[in-house]
C-alpha cells in the first residue's frame, strides 16, 4: 500500500518521481487504489487552483505537438511551470496515446520546469476524464502555473475537456469556403480562442483570409450578448509567429472573466456539474452491466426497433429488471 | 376507467372526440392513465408511422402561427390530412400554450382535414415530448398523413423535437450579419431546411440578402459528406409566396432520405435512444427525488463548490445514499 501522507509531501515539494506516482495512483481503476487516490486528493485540494487551465484541440496534422513543444518553451523560459496532459479516449483502444511519444515535444520533454504526462489508457471517456481532471490538481499543488490539456477531439472528449479548463483554444489550418466545412460541428461554439496554425512561409496570407471567415462564422455562431468575443488570429507553432499575442488573448479572456467574477463561478460550476455526470454516467454503467437488464435488453431494443413496444413500455422494464420501483 | 377498445376503434375511424379523449389519457401523468395509454398505445403501433413528420421552429414572432395556417391549408387543399401539434415546455408555467389561442390559426381551426393540438402541459421537456411522441402515433393511427410538429426553441426542446420527426425546418427572419448572431447556437446544425419568413413587400430584398448569407454559414457547418445538404429559402406565411418551393424541398429531403434506406433507419434509431432517454431521465429523476439523496446533495454540492470533496467522491456519496452499490 502506498504511503499516502509520502505521496502528499512529495507532490507538494514538486518531487517529479513522486508527482509521477501519484498520477499513476489516480488513473488506477482498483477500488483501494481508488480509495488512496481520494484520500490523497483531499489533502491536497487546498493547494489546487492556482494553474491557468488551457484546453487545446485540434485535428491530427495541425500541428498541436510543435505548437504546444514551442509554447511551452517559450512559457517556462518566462519564468512559468507548464504541465502538459492529454485527453485521448481512444489511446487505450490504439495501443498509443497521442503523447506517448515524448520526441514529439523534444524540447519540452527535456525542460525541467515542464511535466508532460500521456493521456491515462483507462478506456471510457468518463475515465480518462476523471483520471485527467484530478491530474490537474496534483500538477497545481506541485506548483505548475499553467496547466495545457491536448485533445484530438473524438466524440465527446472536446466538450469533457471545455468542461475541465478555464480557456478552449481551437487550432485549425488555412482552410477556406467549403473546406472549412471539415471542421467539427460544435467546436467553434465551445471554442474561447481560435488560432489558425502554420500561418508561415508561403501559407501565410491564405491563413489570415481563413482566419478572416471564420471569424465571420464565429459572429454568426455566437450571440452578442456574451462577456467574451472569442477572436481569431493566425500562428505558426513553427517559427513561434503569433505566438505572444495569442498568449495575450489567453491572459486576456482570464483577465476579462476573472474581472466579472466568472472565472471562480466557473470553476465551481464545473465541479459541480462533474459530480453530478458522474452520478448519471455511473449510475448508467450499473444499469447497462446490470445481469438482469443485460437479459432483457436486446430483446426489448429489437421489439421497439420493429414498432411491436412502444419506447415508454421499454423503458419502464428495463427499470423493472434493474430493481428501480 | 376509459374503454380501451373503443379508444382503438374511435381512433383507427379517425373520430375527433375520441382522438381528442385519447390524447388526453395519452398526457395524462397518472399512474392508472399511463398504464391504460400503453395498452391503447400497443394496439395502435402497427397503424402508425404512416405520416410524414415534420418539425418547425423559430423564434417568438417569426410568425410561426401564420405560417402553419396558411400551409395547412394548402395541404388540405391538396387532400392531405393535417395534424398540428406542439412541444413547448414552458407553457405548465407561463399558464398558457404557444397553440392554446386556436385563433392564431384561424383557417386551420375549422379545416376538418385538420387537427390542432396545443402542447401538453404536464411541467418537464421529457413529460412534454413523451406525450407529443405518443400523440404523433395516435394521429397517424388516425389517418393523417402530415404531422407538423411546433415548438418555440426553449432550452433543449428543439434537439428533442428534431429527435421525434423526419425533416426539421428552421424559420429565421431577415436578418443579415452582425443581426443573425441571434440565432440560436446549435440550431443550424439541426436543421435539414431553413426558410426566412416574411419576404413580403419591402422585405423581400432584405430576405433574399439574408438567405444567401445563412446559406453560406450553412455550408462552413454542415461536412460535405452528408446525403443531404440543408436548403436555405425565402417564404412568406402571410401571402404564400414560396411555400410551394420550400414544400418541395421538404419532400425532396424525405425521398432522398427514403432513398438511401436512412428514413427508415432514423426512424427506428429515434425511438430506440428515445427509449434508453428515457431509462436515463427516470433514472435521475428518481435519484434526484430520493429522500436519502436529498437529506445529503446540498451539502456535498457545497463542499464541493467549497473545495473540500472531490467530485468523485461526492458522486459516490450520492449513488451510495441512492442505494446503488
Amino acid at each position: 500500500m502506498p504511503d499516502i501522507n509520502g505521496f502528499v509531501r512529495g507532490v507538494l515539494a514538486g518531487e517529479r518521481a513522486v508527482l509521477s506516482r501519484a498520477i499513476t495512483l489516480v488513473e488506477s481503476t482498483r477500488a483501494d487504489h481508488r480509495q488512496q487516490a481520494q484520500q490523497m486528493l483531499v489533502e491536497l485540494l487546498p493547494h489546487g487552483g492556482g494553474a491557468h487551465r488551457v484546453g487545446i484541440t485540434g485535428v491530427p496534422g495541425v500541428g498541436k505537438s510543435t505548437f504546444i513543444d514551442m509554447l511551452g518553451t517559450r512559457l517556462t523560459e518566462a519564468g512559468h511551470k507548464v504541465a502538459v496532459l492529454a485527453v485521448d479516449p481512444s489511446s487505450s483502444r490504439t495501443g498509443g496515446s497521442i503523447l506517448g511519444d515524448k520526441t514529439r515535444m523534444a524540447k519540452l520533454a527535456v525542460d525541467r520546469n515542464a511535466f508532460i504526462r500521456p493521456s491515462p489508457t483507462s478506456g471510457t471517456l468518463g475515465g480518462v476524464a476523471r483520471a485527467t481532471r484530478e491530474t490537474i490538481v496534483l500538477m497545481e499543488a506541485a506548483g505548475y502555473d499553467i496547466v495545457l490539456v491536448e485533445t484530438v477531439g473524438v466524440g465527446q472528449s472536446e466538450i469533457t475537456v471545455a468542461g475541465m479548463v478555464d480557456c478552449f483554444l481551437f487550432l485549425t489550418l488555412a482552410r477556406t469556403g467549403d473546406q472549412l466545412q471539415g471542421i467539427k460541428k460544435g467546436v467553434l461554439e465551445l471554442a474561447d480562442v481560435v488560432a489558425v496554425n502554420k500561418a508561415d512561409g508561403e501559407h501565410e496570407q491564405e491563413a489570415r483570409r481563413a482566419a478572416r471567415e471564420l471569424s465571420g462564422a464565429m459572429r454568426l455562431l455566437r450571440s452578442g450578448d456574451e462577456l467574451w468575443t472569442p477572436p481569431v488570429l493566425t500562428c505558426s507553432g513553427l517559427t513561434g509567429a503569433g505566438l505572444g499575442e495569442l498568449w495575450d488573448e489567453v491572459g486576456r479572456h482570464h483577465r476579462t472573466l476573472d474581472e466579472a467574477g466568472e472565472l471562480a463561478a466557473k470553476r465551481r460550476q464545473q465541479q459541480v456539474d462533474w459530480t453530478w455526470a458522474m452520478v448519471r454516467d455511473t449510475l448508467m454503467t450499473r444499469l447497462r452491466d446490470d445481469a438482469e437488464v443485460r437479459s432483457v435488453a436486446p430483446e426489448l431494443e429489437q421489439d421497439v426497433r420493429d414498432g411491436r413496444l412502444t419506447p415508454t413500455l421499454a423503458a419502464e422494464r428495463i427499470l423493472k429488471a434493474f430493481g428501480v420501483r
